[in-house]
């Protein structure tokens, strides 16, 4: 029975293929305008799964988008390992800055992917990584490798926060039964350094409404002399920093987890180059919370950042008019121990608080979820590593990431098991961003690694 | 021969449906997507003013959109009226805040205007209040009561700065030679009480970008790391007020001409209710700059506003995401004294300081205007209240206006004559926001009235 790395190198061509297929279709679950495209993504990856070789698949109705759920039990005393991923994804916008359409995946190599990478809205995050499992339990049924049972539950409204997952692991808690999650959703810190992401920060994500005048007015007969929402917007959202870039939200800090001396010296060791960042960027310096490094602003430490602003007149010239409305979405990243409804109620007291007389302010709740921090001695993340260590030839490292997988904390409360982040991703795969792409070397790897997970899983697990 | 009123009244439903026919071509000078419905109007002015007397009409091509040149020559020993306007108009959006489409204009009664008033974009600013020029023309040539030589110069770009204008006043001061300049772009304090803008606030106006990282970035995996654009730009934008609403631009305020106790006092006297203009905007208070009351905020102080904002996700639903550029238009209002194009330079240079490492900015000057005051001993100023006044049965009161007309600074240092501004506007009619009117009253009432300053500037001449 020929071994796994040979299997990839005869298959590559027809998985890459595959993915190809799935990336055609823009499962957009943030603007209804794509809700075919998400619910036909759905019927795709219920045959893939049932391709694969699950015993049994569906397509589990919700009150938003469907879960596929698939499955195959070989034996009720092994251990189950749940699979989890999403087959929905973020916008493409803004659309002129992609160099081919996002939804017409083509292959270009890269200085990081010289074998060529994979460039489609949601190659990486996360339809590439979830189809790795796929391809992985392909393998292990062919070569009648499998060595426990398999659960797999793909949603489609992770971009979106996910509320029907949580609506349904809530309900299906017996069916979803395991003894350890598997999901590659995350990154790694390079092709020759692969790691393990054991923390996670929580998200609040609130949209504001700032409503002044009751119509747009005429800037020369009212400038001056009443409240211009987007000036005051923009007041508002600037006194929610002070000037060494804390919050100012009162309260917003007493939860959060402070890092001792040696876990911050610890985080330290992994390899970083400010100039490196800052040229890939192209920017001439970072800016962050003070007293804080940037590799803790972007993973320990907790964040506020507007992720759109509108308002009055966005056209080609000018138009002087004071517009009686102004908008912006804004996020808040949390830590651990800081609760996101919480946070969310303490934004929205502070910003309405802060209003002046002239305005009122509307802040409307979209999505939120916890932190989360895994611990690197139970099995499974020695699992991982030992699978990492043999496909890369070097142990992985664990990362605490600054991102969110808010149903991570729902999946311990519910189905009270820990969850495994083994990503493949890398930073400059440029997820939520024009052009962003996923390396074949990746992905060929990851589906090379996972089964080695399985292996060792289920070997510590006796 | 019959009189203006009896001749209004017998022809008031052409006068109106001549205008509805104007209004319903979208001459939106800011979007070049109406450029052709911008010339098609022009060409509709040139043939109104024929049918109307002039003797002579051209279309005079420059840089940018036509302008419309008509005279009626009598006699060459006899003063000369100049009569300005515009055939452009703003852009229409928002559209949805519309009840009716702005470019089908229809008729409806509001309780200030009982006998109704044409809703439409351009029904007050400009078309309509020029449209009145035309058919006091019409009349006083067709009752032969022109007591003096008159021309018309139509400008099709008054609402992206007059570029073009300038270049034509410049290039044609013979062609244009005058003894007074009459314009009605402005409004008065009520349909009981006339008024006649004395003063004009000056304008510049500009767009600024702030660039950060040069692509968008994922708001978890970078958030709080780097200086996020819209962030940046809503405190950049803060810092441009002080707390008593000051504006913190270094020599913003140098020149500005600051009003005596004695002229703010003669200033309070105009009727105004407080508790009226909150009720009316749905306001619970007004704000502005400390020290000065909401009349003197919007006529004789200089002022900041934000005109337009965007940046980052605006669609439906969240995206995390950390947008590369943020933008904004920003239009300042200048009193007298004050030069646009210093005020212009002083901006940009402090925008451009304040600026963090993290980002860069970029400052686009749209266009500007100076500021204007007209002397109420002139000649001109007493024909239009003796006008107001047989009209109207009370008196015109002097007042300053906030808005700007740039080019009438531009005529009297180019032209050497005085402007009077007979404006027969309301503040109520919405000029440059949805659901803009002009009054049937109004309208005829200017018809009516402009006769009667050709007449007393005439004898008043003598």
């Amino acid at each position: 029975m020929e071994n796994i790395k040979s299997y990839v190198q005869q298959h590559k061509d027809r998985f890459i293929n595959e993915l190809i297929e799935l990336l055609k279709i823009p499962s957009v679950s943030a603007d209804t305008a794509y809700s075919q495209d998400v619910i036909d993504t759905a019927e795709a990856v219920k045959v893939s799964l049932s391709k694969a070789g699950c015993d049994f698949v569906e397509i589990c109705d919700t009150p938003g988008y469907p879960i596929i759920y698939g499955e195959k039990t070989i034996d009720p005393n092994l251990p189950t390992v749940l699979v989890y991923g999403h087959y929905d994804v973020q916008p493409p916008d803004p659309m002129e800055l992609w160099t081919s359409p996002p939804f017409e995946p083509v292959i270009k190599t890269t200085d990081i992917h010289p074998e060529g990478a994979i460039f489609a809205r949601g190659a990486c995050d996360d339809k590439g990584q979830m189809y790795m499992h796929v391809k992985a339990l392909e393998y292990m049924v062919q070569s009648n490798t499998l060595p426990c049972n398999v659960k797999f539950m793909i949603e489609g409204e992770e971009e979106v926060g996910s509320a029907s997952l949580a609506w349904f692991v809530e309900r299906n808690q017996e069916k979803l039964k395991n003894d350890v999650i598997l999901i590659s959703d995350t990154g790694m810190i390079s092709n020759q350094q692969p790691s393990i992401t054991t923390g996670l920060r929580g998200l609040s994500y609130v949209e504001v409404e700032v409503t002044g005048p009751n119509r747009d007015l005429h800037s020369g007969l009212y400038g001056g002399a009443v409240a211009n929402p987007i000036n005051i917007l923009a007041k508002m959202i600037a006194s929610l920093h002070d000037e060494d870039n804390h919050i100012t939200i009162p309260g917003f800090y007493d939860k959060v987890q402070e890092l001792s001396a040696e876990e911050r010296a610890e985080m330290a060791k992994a390899p970083f180059s400010l100039e490196k960042y800052k040229n890939a960027l192209n920017i001439a310096d970072v800016y962050g919370e003070k007293g804080y490094v940037t590799n803790e602003r972007n993973s320990i430490r907790p964040t506020l950042d507007v992720n759109g602003i509108w308002g009055g007149y966005q056209g080609e010239g000018a138009k002087t008019v004071i517009a009686s409305k102004a908008f912006a979405k804004i996020s808040m990243r949390l830590v651990p121990n800081q609760d996101w409804h919480e946070i969310t109620e303490l934004f929205t007291k502070h910003f309405t608080n802060i209003a002046p007389a002239g305005v009122t302010v509307k802040v409307t709740p979209h999505h939120g979820g916890q932190g989360y921090v895994t611990p690197i001695d139970s099995i499974g993340y020695q699992a991982a590593n030992k699978a990492y260590t043999e496909t890369f030839g070097v142990p992985a490292i664990p990362v605490r990431s600054g991102g969110s997988i808010p149903i991570v904390s729902l999946f311990e409360k519910e189905l009270k098991s820990k969850t495994i982040l083994m990503g493949f991703g890398l930073d400059s795969d440029a997820i939520h961003s024009p052009n962003e792409h996923f390396g074949i070397f990746n992905y060929l790897k990851g589906i090379e690694t996972i089964p080695l997970f399985y292996k060792y899983f289920v070997e510590l697990s006796k």
